[in-house]
């Protein structure tokens, strides 16, 4: 009737990637740069979907880990890029809290805004940045995935829990990631069902 | 610089409790009943916070899984019992869409209202029902817990995506969970940091 545990994984070219990036990014295009290129990587080796995001110290610009969305492979919806980061990221620093006293001020780095639910999941993360690619309409449109209804005040909701917003980085490279996916009529999972990339 | 996967842990005793349960539940009001006893059990063996959540066939009552709270013994803020539930149920199921053709309708029963994160995730999970002992401010008054800034119309936005709500059930039963966890003094786990139950 139950099973003991859920073994959330990531693909396996993404040690290899994380390996060939330099230990420090220092700027944040560079840091979203790195994230885009996994999301796209993502893509072309169908391991999930277009989106991955990155844990960074923010001032140092120190990777931590970049996670990719892993909904179909680990049959889970919960497996965004912003969940699988985080969590990697707080088992490798050994804490639920990446805002625990004796750390430093960590970074998620996301090539878009967050959904309905990674919105709440970054709230409770303890990061203290979050920089996204975009937060306008284009990423659903041109992927046809859906973020949820949220809050129209998220940023600032998150601003005033201590956590800055910055935005846009490299939108339109971003970009380029959805639309590579959409031409490769890839699977979009939502919420109520399943759908190819460019259906209604 | 990385981990391959993440291992999401039920405690040991949740295998013997779920055993313990009649393999239907005929009404909501019986399956809250179990799921605020998995939730009363997490606290008094301190293997998670006061939450847990059940997956059932919404009209048979069959019980799929019940989850707990694992925050803080995962090393996982995302780690929440609602999180947990569906995603042992998707690995049951091998499925991420809980709402999938062939499957029954199925419900997930909370001891309290979902928090901003599990909002979400109960949006992109597939199930066509939510049940919850509560939605009032009681829980957090009592617990010291964020549920974060929710959307105000958040049930009429599952509505709007075929998931109904049912609510109030068993609230007076929940809420004793909550008391008992204040009265142990457990470790409270919010965005910005930890803090001890009743503690402001």
């Amino acid at each position: 009737m139950s099973l003991s545990n859920i073994v959330l994984t990531a693909p396996d070219w993404v040690d290899g990637e994380l390996r060939r990036l330099p230990p420090h990014l220092h700027t944040v295009r560079d840091r979203m740069l790195a994230v885009i290129r996994f999301s796209q990587i993502n893509v072309e080796r169908d391991t999930g979907g277009p989106f991955a995001a990155g844990v960074f110290e923010r001032d140092t610009g120190k990777l931590v880990v970049i996670g990719v969305n892993r909904v179909v492979a680990n049959q889970c919806s919960s497996a965004h890029a912003e969940v699988m980061a985080l969590s990697f990221a707080q088992r490798m620093l050994k804490t639920y809290d990446l805002g625990a006293e004796g750390l430093p001020d960590l970074q998620l780095v996301v090539n878009w805004r967050p959904c309905a639910m990674c919105y709440g999941a970054v709230l409770w993360s303890g990061v203290r940045s979050l920089a996204i690619a975009g937060d306008d309409p284009e990423m659903e449109k041109l992927t046809g995935f859906d973020e949820g209804p949220i809050r129209t005040d998220w940023a600032e909701q998150l601003n005033a829990r201590g956590i800055e917003v910055i935005k846009p980085v490299a939108r339109d490279e971003a970009c380029e990631v959805f639309r590579l996916f959409r031409e490769k009529g890839s699977l979009v999972y939502n919420g109520r069902g399943a759908k190819k990339a460019g259906e209604k």
